[in-house]
């Protein structure tokens, strides 16, 4: 049996690296083989999943210096069917990968706008004079590097996979940057240590945030993650992600949803997963 | 007196406008006159003001469907001097500017990726074949139109600054879509209906986040916001931007405050303001 996963393509995207952990990972615990299968956008490969033309998507949803993917969040909230099976936590190291010789010749800098984001201060020390472009994926950066004045930020691996040679390596501003994925498809994992969820709250009134979490907190429950997101209808209407440290199964989750449910207009559980780190 | 502002230009930028109508709001409430200062980045725009180059900058800190400006949020939390001294809600509406006289005859549009992201559907649906092609400014746009076949998505304002034709107006999918600003300067106002701070906690406890939006609730002071931003120290460690509807010199706001310090490592109080809302 074959296992299709979507991700951000095209090949040579932090999403690939992922994915293709995540794929080595199951062919060496689950002996499951797995096929990759990249799509343009970030919401087309959460959508490929409600499809069926695929069975599962990695997708980023936090990076350690950006903060959340926004576009992955928004589009998770849109489906009822959706769930994470999986987290992975993968480590970036950006690399400029250029024809030029010298860092002083380059006049172009191409990559996503989280990539240049993340390189913001090198970049200013390193190629003050350079101009930024961005680009829609950290590979379709690479496009631009016949001209010898340009450079891409990139993987590693977008380097070697396209043959392109590194003029420096791990000039990311902040040394300990990550991103976590999460792993979607239709089906929950059976069990997990984290456990995350999302909701609109059924009215705004004072503290009815500060009392959801207090349902958690008062059966000890941590919380290790809120991130707030525009409801889109207006300004200052708010959905909010949370993610918690234990398992939906639990008696204390379930019971701490059964009240959550008093407070909450829409509430959707997204399911309980384990966490995968994955060495650079 | 003149009173020099920073914003985010060129000049056509949605920062501009918001920019426009508060020098406008002073001009006619304080007969203060005002000189306007573009700068290539909002990083830039704040920076502007510490290093004294302007009195106050104009920057976008949320939007109703794309939410916070993650870069103000951050941008701020470097500083300990910057206070908040008005909110502006602007309404928000994209129009797409092209010398082309069909839709059809499109083959690239060119924006701001929140520009693009506010238009997505919209696009989707009335250019599927045109190529979407990235920014640095809604204005930055505007340069590729000597190209028949290329058009920008920028404001009404750009149009008739630049004289250029407009294809469409209104294009954005949600049509309750403002933009929040604040005016930040190095003074607080005296006081005002809102206050922000931001705080990093001093243990991640079980319920730490959960206590501390209790100190606001048990007080009846209304949260309007949270917001949620990495430290970039390591992947799961978080600052909190909170908005309340309070000023922060009245009683139970001070006394919150004190309870509060019991628990933040860091805490910034960008003071007390009111919001002004411009028509459309």
């Amino acid at each position: 049996m074959s296992l299709a996963i979507a991700y951000l393509g095209p090949a040579g995207t932090y999403s690939e690296t992922a994915a293709l952990s995540y794929s080595t990972w199951l062919n060496t615990h689950h002996q499951l083989e797995c096929q990759l299968h990249p799509y343009s956008t970030i919401a087309g490969s959460i959508r490929a999943i409600a499809s069926q033309e695929v069975q599962v998507a990695v997708v980023p949803v936090e990076n350690s210096i950006e903060g959340s993917v926004t576009v992955t969040l928004d589009t998770l909230w849109q489906f009822d069917s959706l769930r994470v099976q999986q987290a992975l936590v993968l480590p970036i190291a950006h690399t400029l990968i250029s024809h030029s010789a010298t860092l002083e010749a380059l006049k172009t800098i191409y990559s996503h706008p989280q990539a240049l984001a993340q390189c913001q201060r090198w970049l200013e020390t390193s190629a003050p004079t350079a101009q930024i472009v961005p680009t829609h994926s950290t590979t379709e950066a690479l496009q631009y590097l016949d001209d010898p004045t340009a450079a891409a930020i990139a993987s590693q691996r977008a380097a070697q996979l396209y043959q392109l040679p590194t003029l420096a390596h791990a000039i990311n501003d902040h040394p300990d940057n990550c991103t976590r994925f999460w792993v979607l498809s239709l089906e929950a994992s059976a069990s997990g240590s984290h456990t995350s969820l999302a909701f609109s709250l059924s009215a705004n009134l004072p503290g009815s945030l500060a009392k959801v979490l207090q349902i958690f907190a008062q059966r000890e429950i941590n919380l290790s993650r809120i991130e707030s997101r525009p409801t889109k209808r207006s300004l200052g209407e708010y959905l909010f992600f949370i993610d918690i440290e234990a398992d939906v199964q639990s008696s204390p989750v379930q019971d701490a949803l059964e009240e959550l449910k008093l407070y909450t207009e829409t509430l959707k559980i997204f399911g309980s997963y384990t966490v995968l780190s994955f060495d650079p």
